[in-house]
């Protein structure tokens, strides 16, 4: 059965995934690259960016799981551009020639354009439809395979408030960002249809996963 | 040197502290007692309220760091009673004849009445006053050991932003209340004044401690 899973969804401890102030030089706003820093440290990481080193415990076994199994990605409008790039026909998203998806990603978007085939594998399609419309279409195209939500949070919180997600791992950095973007909003008593877990990783991070039961 | 600490205070992932709909029957609104099961598994917890057992793990070595060091309790007119107690002149707070504070305990209200002395050597004074003024009066009482900040969500807010606590231990709880009252609110980069520490236990809570630096 194809799957729909979030991976590495960095909120800081009060809640915020992004910060105030997005634009194409801060795509994160105030909160700078703070929310990834765990991740930027981890051999994983590391060896996407074709670098020696990195740690290899933990966190690095929850960062790879960004990969296997997936065969399809879906993100928001927010995650593939700066406000204002479906102004820019030449924007190819924030990832250069070769972005990391590496499968068919779906943007969802009230802009839609013409598909995009990039390097490795990625090729941008753009969708204005429903979160349930899209994983259906994001499915045919992932071939059997699973379904990344990719974010940013009001497209996950669509997802979830949806009862679209089967398996979420987000990561809690201790710090306190204040502004932004929430992730848990209008999500009370999401817990129920999920197991949760809770580890707290040397890094500082906590890794707290949603797997969804009874269905 | 006497610190300000925080103890075993408790917020759902989606960082509320307390529900919604407050009142005499439903202390902690919507959230009714959810957010500190974790804390009446406890050993510690069974021995407060003469019963046998309870777990004595993680949970239990943090809980109990409530009592010891402490000389005076600062708590918020939300903390000692329902909405509109100050209405009902023979209100003495939830806790019924024996307290379970055993020291001081300052009400913070912008309506004072007279201290009440209740067993086991907790008195209940009143102050319509400030945070740092509140600690002043506090740590006099307190004869030289700590003065706890003991709640509501917005007290502590209150006192964090005025810069007065040294120790603060909060407890998330995996579940999403989705309304009520928050922690965090206003705290933009609180972390910096402190060592932050997770620590998931098997319970599925993690402890966050913060722990003031550089001072």
């Amino acid at each position: 059965m194809s799957l729909a899973r979030v991976h590495n969804f960095s909120i800081s401890l009060d809640g915020f995934a992004t910060g105030e102030g997005l634009s194409l030089e801060a795509p994160f706003g105030h909160a700078g690259e703070r929310l990834h820093e765990w991740m930027f440290a981890t051999r994983w990481w590391h060896e996407m960016t074709d670098r020696p080193g990195g740690t290899s415990g933990l966190d690095d076994a929850y960062v790879r799981q960004f990969t296997p199994g997936i065969g399809a990605e879906i993100m928001g409008a927010g995650k593939f551009g700066h406000p204002g790039w479906h102004g820019d026909p030449q924007w190819k998203g924030w990832w250069g020639a070769n972005p990391p998806f590496h499968t068919p990603a779906f943007v969802l978007t009230h802009h839609p354009r013409p598909s995009i085939e990039m390097e490795g594998g990625t090729t941008f399609h753009f969708l204005d439809t429903s979160p349930a419309e899209a994983l259906r279409t994001a499915r045919e195209a992932a071939g059997g395979q699973d379904v990344r939500i990719g974010g940013g949070p009001s497209t996950i919180r669509d997802f979830l408030a949806a009862g679209l997600i089967d398996h979420m791992h987000v990561v809690v950095v201790p710090i306190l960002l204040g502004r932004g973007v929430r992730l848990w909003d209008g999500l009370e008593s999401l817990e129920k249809d999920y197991a949760v877990e809770a580890v707290s990783s040397p890094s500082g991070v906590t890794h707290v996963t949603f797997t969804r039961t009874g269905r």
